[in-house]
């Protein structure tokens, strides 16, 4: 770190949030804005991608081990493979960043640098899949797509070019692709809610809303303080329209030719933003214990007398940490002093702090401190690094809370139109109202306060109750339960 | 795998090299051709895939026990910092791919899709450092580049985009950065000789054939067996020439301001295409056990009144290989007999095949043998984990010493022109001549049999005897020693 930096956070998450945000994302040094001319674009820092690489190894395990292969298709997609079907290609023309020449030759078919691959994945998973016997097939990548919107760039959440992992599959029945469907939805949310700490909604993305050419497209949902949902990662079922446009048919035992059915499911570095978003605070960056690139910074304070006997006591623990596998880091830099430490550390999100001073030597413990909240306590040095794992749960479990907390306090029912528009207006959160199922009746809403249907519940037990009700916005029979809120 | 699939290899490596090299790769399921109008690239299939992330597991350890930290840079670079670096606009300039428009708008300033991204991560480690504490500062990434080539595709070895990793290093003096060169191209030496199970000579690039803007080229080398050198990973020392195209500057302890010395590194998935070639013989695959997806294959030989007794058996010892933490594939298909699943894991290029059929599971006993020769070797039931070890490391040692005969019988000495081209017409390989450090001797070596100069040795304990030695091809002074070859 160098000299120059400014360690302080000056916005305030509460009355700033979005200039907050960005000084934390930079402050922290996770990203930085990309270079002039390409606004949109961001630079991904060390501890930034330290932070999606954890994400990676966790979703790359899952997947792996419920059948999935990774593979890697070309970055880019002839146009004419784009326009084969016709709803991904009125879906994404309008953003699709296109490649027109080739060295010093223009190209005679433009190239699309890719905004989502089905087009590119589905002719060839049609030539590996003859018969039902080579069903389902399951393949997944980790690329960067690109998607030309000219909307301002928010690091992580918003940006022209992100990386994700795509992942397309196919399969003889409409059952089979529908559990899959969910198999990758639940794996998105025991992301979520297992390692970044941040409860989740499930549900379906409105028919109007939904990826382009698919069947369904299923969503979770995460509301961040600011009272906006961010669209977490969704997970769609994409019937056989892909299959059709596409040729991608197998026999049946019977020897009939059918079209498969497929999925796809994505979910890209906005996991971040969101992780970042929830959690962190006006010192800083805040992260739970399972994704921190350093879960304890053991920060020495000593005197000129002292420094010797708390060193080599704090590089013994260190050690000991490390070897039972913890992500420790022992910062014994001689020119700055305990308090600058303190603040360097927080700002970069370190779940746990341990302050080793002559008392802590001599009573032989170390005192224990917990972001955010300052929490301390005194741990024996005998059996440090178990000790230790039950403060990560400790942590961990205190992030969750207030993130559920949020969530709970945050779902409100309206069954009229002024309610729905007022209390978003007041409270943010989602609010949910019987909906008829018209995109029109979402405009109504968008116009005045810029909030949508995030999503309606997937498997919709108030079905009966829409009985007799009516939709909150034009008043026609309700059909559906519509969670309405402001999005990232 | 589909019926349809034809399982054999029907060219031949030895009389029709690159036939058989495309045809190992499509049949063994590593990679297809990419799409209409899309001539140059590829599709990684899983099993392709599952290698280079071998190869990435290693080298990606290698790099963090090292102070390497990943990072993601954009995939795009406006085309006026490309230029701002001269060597590398004129290097790379004629085979970029150029992004023109941005959805339906045609932007200002056109993007080239990256070659190489040095002209994008130097003005990024220009702001991050700041004093001679920020550094040694050290990023790679994994990604692909784009360059577009008019040549002819050869899956790994010759496509327009193609999977690398490339690390970007800043030092404060030469010498650092000289042993960070070393340092990389001693784990790409690594990563041939102990995982891939490859020989490797080291040199340097002539410098008419260095990286644009380099000051030193440092190279790995493979001999294939038709005679060929791969250049098989590059380490560049870039001296301050790009630290001065983009300001990367750094205070010394005496408030001095210095450009610093920097450094890259790049592997790309050529590392596959060696591998495969190398090894892999007419029945197809072969791959040594540290890199092979299933390292061993268990195929049961049954009749009807043995199926029980043997599979059971069998399935016993997959689950010890498991719990060992060998990667073992039980073949228990019905529909296959034992012949067709030989040949389709040999195609596959498993290093160890257990047949287990009744007589084994009365002796306590399993049949293994090895791929490629076919040596076969009866393990003790007991300890079997442990046994297979053995095998692995056998088949690793058999792959790396004909490797090795190959290299150590291919490289030849020549004193004059008609000798070097002589021996490498007759014999391919590697042909050592005193060299003036002309481009033009080269060149005349060139025109008549499109051989080069791949590399001269790194530490040039011949230097003495140049003293007197002349120039193989123009007869004045020798300077260097010259390994001519040809080249992929």
């Amino acid at each position: 770190m160098s000299d120059e930096q400014e360690l302080g956070i000056t916005e305030s998450k509460q009355y700033n949030t979005g200039e907050w945000y960005a000084e934390v994302v930079q402050k922290a040094g996770l990203a930085n804005y990309g270079p002039e001319g390409m606004s949109g674009f961001i630079v991904t820092r060390p501890r930034g991608y330290a932070l999606w690489e954890s994400i990676q190894n966790y979703l790359d395990g899952e997947f792996k081990k419920t059948g999935v292969q990774n593979a890697y298709f070309p970055l880019f997609i002839p146009e004419s493979y784009l326009e084969r079907e016709k709803d991904i290609v009125e879906g994404f023309d309008p953003e699709v960043a296109w490649v027109t020449h080739g060295g010093h030759e223009e190209l005679e078919e433009r190239l699309a640098v890719r905004p989502t691959s089905e087009s590119i994945i589905a002719p060839y998973m049609a030539q590996w899949v003859r018969s039902h016997r080579d069903l389902p097939l399951r393949v997944n990548q980790w690329a960067s797509v690109v998607r030309w919107e000219a909307t301002e760039t928010k690091p992580f959440f918003r940006t022209k070019e992100f990386l994700w992992q795509e992942g397309h599959t196919a399969h003889e029945t409409r059952d089979g692709a529908w559990d899959e469907t969910m198999t990758r939805l639940s794996q998105y949310q025991s992301l979520y809610e297992d390692v970044l700490a941040i409860p989740v909604l499930r549900g379906a993305k409105p028919e109007h809303d939904k990826f382009p050419g698919a069947d369904t497209t299923t969503t979770v949902e995460a509301l961040m303080p600011d009272g906006k949902s961010v669209q977490a990662g969704t997970s769609h079922y994409l019937g056989t329209s892909f299959a059709e446009a596409f040729d991608l048919t197998y026999t049946t035992e019977d020897e009939d030719e059918e079209p498969a059915h497929t999925t796809s499911w994505g979910l890209s570095w906005r996991s971040l933003g969101a992780l970042i978003m929830t959690h962190s605070d006006d010192q800083g960056l805040v992260l739970p214990p399972t994704i921190a690139p350093e879960q304890v910074v053991i920060v020495p304070i000593w005197q000129a007398d002292t420094q010797e006997k708390v060193l080599d006591y704090a590089k013994d623990i260190a050690e000991d940490l490390e070897d039972a596998g913890v992500r420790v880091e022992l910062d014994a830099r001689d020119e700055r002093n305990p308090g600058f430490k303190f603040n360097e550390w927080e700002l970069k999100g370190v779940p746990v702090r341990f302050e080793i001073g002559p008392n802590e030597v001599d009573d032989d413990v170390v005192t224990a401190v917990h972001r955010p909240d300052g929490d301390s306590v005194e741990l024996d040095r005998e059996n440090i690094a178990e000790a230790v794992q039950a403060q990560f749960d400790e942590v961990y479990a205190k992030l969750y809370a207030a993130a559920e907390e949020n969530l709970e306090e945050n779902v409100r029912e309206a069954s009229e139109r002024n309610e729905i528009l007022g209390t978003i207006g007041q409270h943010g959160g989602y609010v949910k109202a019987p909906w008829c199922g018209d995109e029109a009746c979402e405009d109504e809403i968008k116009e005045q306060i810029a909030a949508e249907i995030v999503m309606v519940p997937l498997n919709d037990e108030d079905a009966e109750i829409h009985d007799g009700e009516n939709c909150a916005v034009c008043g026609d029979d309700a059909e559906e339960t519509a969670y309405f809120a402001k999005s990232y």
